[in-house]
């Protein structure tokens, strides 16, 4: 690994060393669930190096263990966000509405004295569903501040529905105590939904997965990309990573703590990629002085797109190193 | 071909002995067009072992033999339903709306002694043809029982407008005398219709074909696959036939006896996948009981959604085989 | 290359030797962008054979170009269009609503003593920004016929609102001065837009990419493929454009003279497509008149889309050629 990958490492750190409010940048590149009815897991998890931790009610909890997982997480919860090298983002993941469990998990997890930064809402079908769930959340007067929400896009319906989801999670944002701040593609469910056989590339999900990073955008939301199950092929995990990565996703979900260092490098810019971008910003800006638009960038003819995705590359590495630049 | 999938073969046999209602699912893997104004071809597919049949007044019927189409239709109507060794879906494709013989169609069709169980509706574009469409089967006294109804999306209007198209079918149905029951993804028409060129891939038509199955996913339809033209090549038919599989769809358009078995058998899950899923389940239930929620299963980490893709595979084969169970 | 081949490109020459309305079908295969703040390109894009010319007061320009860029077209537009050995798209390219740029671009342009053939509005997010542009194409009472728009599309937003875009577009022209005639798909901005790392077969932009061409269709509009930035690299050009006219699309956008006759080619159907299509629809009709449906053509199964296919590639030629058959 490289001087300039490393400083760009420590830089995620030294970030979130400071006290971000709900409204600053957080970077989500690996979303680590642990299974909420497992303490073990959850104080090993505390001690990795990982952007996001969801406490989990839902896929990785039994039938029969819901309850367990959910006075797990509520002692978890009171005993306060563990203090990390670095800044991460604390989060419980609730059973979804349909389940008939979300209610239950709500006044479990949000009276406990100190709240998760976000709540993960899974399997969000429609906009009935967010309406109850945004009702719900009205009931915690401890909810001061608004809570950050992940919501779950993993339906026939999910996909369907997304614009008028997100439509309406932005405007009940405006007057209730909850931010949507990212979308999750869950290709597993979606593809069970749709009775569909996995295959290696996912081209059988291309569709969703491409809809949901779109949609995603247009809302101003991160998105974030399918599980690779395979936990012990992290070639594999790099490479679908990338993909993601390639398609606009800007995290990933990880079901292992193997996984972690693999997915939070692939979204991370390459160094090719960093020197590409800021080379291209520099001739840009040297080209526009002297009154030039268009022009050729070794062999490529630049204007205005190809300097917003240069500019995009670097803005994200500086949010993610910014305290260096002070 | 080994014993276990002979078995399933052999059950679908059986299920189909029992007298099924319109509610009860039918199994359509292959839709075989057959010319409706050539008798002989009629009676050939008559004995083939295929899940449906669409007796063709459309595409397969020159514009100077359609009145001969519905004419031969009539008297094979007439005639009843042949008894096969098992039951089939016993369909009559029309013209589309925008064709206006619909009209005369439905005239002759559903004046039969014996109506078809189903109605293949081409070229859906909009919802006001499905009004139409509906409001002509209320002419009709003889359908007690509600007809299901195939409908064809194959043009670029028809995709824009396919959450619309469902939505309004099946409103509809509610107080009408049909069912929507599956969407046909009418590829070469599709790709007339947007001046796109065939690649053998079909990647110029993946957002249509994908949208297509999402959307009768959301409308719990079936989705039938596109045609391919080359039916001397059963090679590639069974790679297409997989892909389609794989994508989600239940089933696929022929247009030729020989294509039929290839396909019925591509639409059944593969005996490794049979295995693989039941040997899943079984591990599922070990250590659900033993209260653990995701674990590792050969290497890869198993939660609710994985679990779905294989109970789905297991529901699919039990549907197709359950009377053996009984 | 060919007789065939030259005697279609000939025609395309004739054919717009004829003073085409606005109304009539015109080629818009190769869409250059030439600076509009440099006199000399501007010079030289004259001279070329191209079916369209965009001068550009938008990505082309610097920033502190602008108003020289304006004042040049201005020039340019007052010298008319110019003759050429063809009839060609004339156009120019204003900078979008959002920028802010937009209202003076009008401002100059529209009121030079000849109007562009055709106004570029790039960066479509949604119907508002379509409202303001019709309102502001009200002022100018010069705008006595139809002016031709190309809406640009390069937006998570815009991608998302299209169907509301394209059915606004159209709404708004029926008793407006302008007529919606392609869709461009931006693709570079796009990407930059979702955040998307671009690779060379462009998988991570494909939903946006199909989703346009069949938006396009469905309103009738053409549709206007990504730019290849890599201008010295004809054979990935040309690749890149076979792509492009394999999803339906009916041209590309143009950043390079060099870039022109290469997309002008990949977009014409080649010799082999056009014998094809000849033989196919002269066995269809030689079957049809015996009263034959689907029949087998050299190993496929020929109904009425494989024929429509054929005859789209033929109609296409045809319009591109058709003064040869007066």
């Amino acid at each position: 690994m490289s001087v300039l990958l490393k400083k760009i490492k420590i830089n995620i750190y030294s970030q979130f060393k400071r006290n971000l409010s709900n409204n600053q940048y957080k970077i989500r590149r690996a979303l680590l669930y642990v299974p909420g009815d497992d303490p073990k897991k959850i104080n090993k998890a505390y001690k990795l190096d990982v952007d996001c931790i969801a406490l989990d009610c839902e896929d990785g909890v039994a039938a029969n263990r819901k309850e367990q997982a959910r006075n797990t997480i509520f002692e978890f919860l009171n005993n306060g966000k563990p203090k990390k090298s670095r800044e991460f983002d604390w989060g419980v993941r609730i059973n979804s509405v349909k389940s008939e469990l979300c209610q239950n998990d709500l006044d479990v997890i949000l009276t406990a004295q100190n709240l998760p930064d976000t709540i993960s809402l899974p399997k969000v079908n429609d906009t009935e569903e967010l309406k109850w769930f945004s009702s719900q959340l009205e009931r915690f007067t401890a909810l001061k501040t608004k809570i950050s929400v992940i919501l779950f896009i993993e339906t026939a319906q999910g996909i369907m529905n997304l614009k008028e989801i997100c439509t309406t999670a932005k405007k009940l944002s405006e007057n209730r105590n909850f931010e949507p701040v990212a979308l999750v593609f869950g290709g597993d469910d979606y593809l069970a939904d749709i009775g569909a056989r996995k295959t290696d590339q996912l081209t059988e999900v291309l569709y969703a997965r491409q809809k949901l990073v779109m949609m995603a955008k247009a809302f101003q939301l991160q998105a974030i990309d399918v599980v690779y199950i395979q936990y012990k092929d992290l070639d594999g995990l790099k490479q679908q990573s990338i993909e993601g990565a390639n398609m606009g996703y800007t995290g990933k979900q990880v079901i292992h703590p193997d996984q972690v260092p693999v997915v939070q490098e692939a979204f991370l810019p390459s160094e090719k990629q960093i020197k590409w971008a800021k080379d291209l910003i520099e001739a840009y800006h040297k080209y526009a002085a002297s009154g030039k638009g268009a022009f050729n960038f070794n062999g490529i003819m630049v204007d205005s797109p190809t300097l917003k995705q240069a500019e995009n590359l670097i803005k994200f590495v500086e949010v993610v190193g910014k305290d260096t630049n002070q």
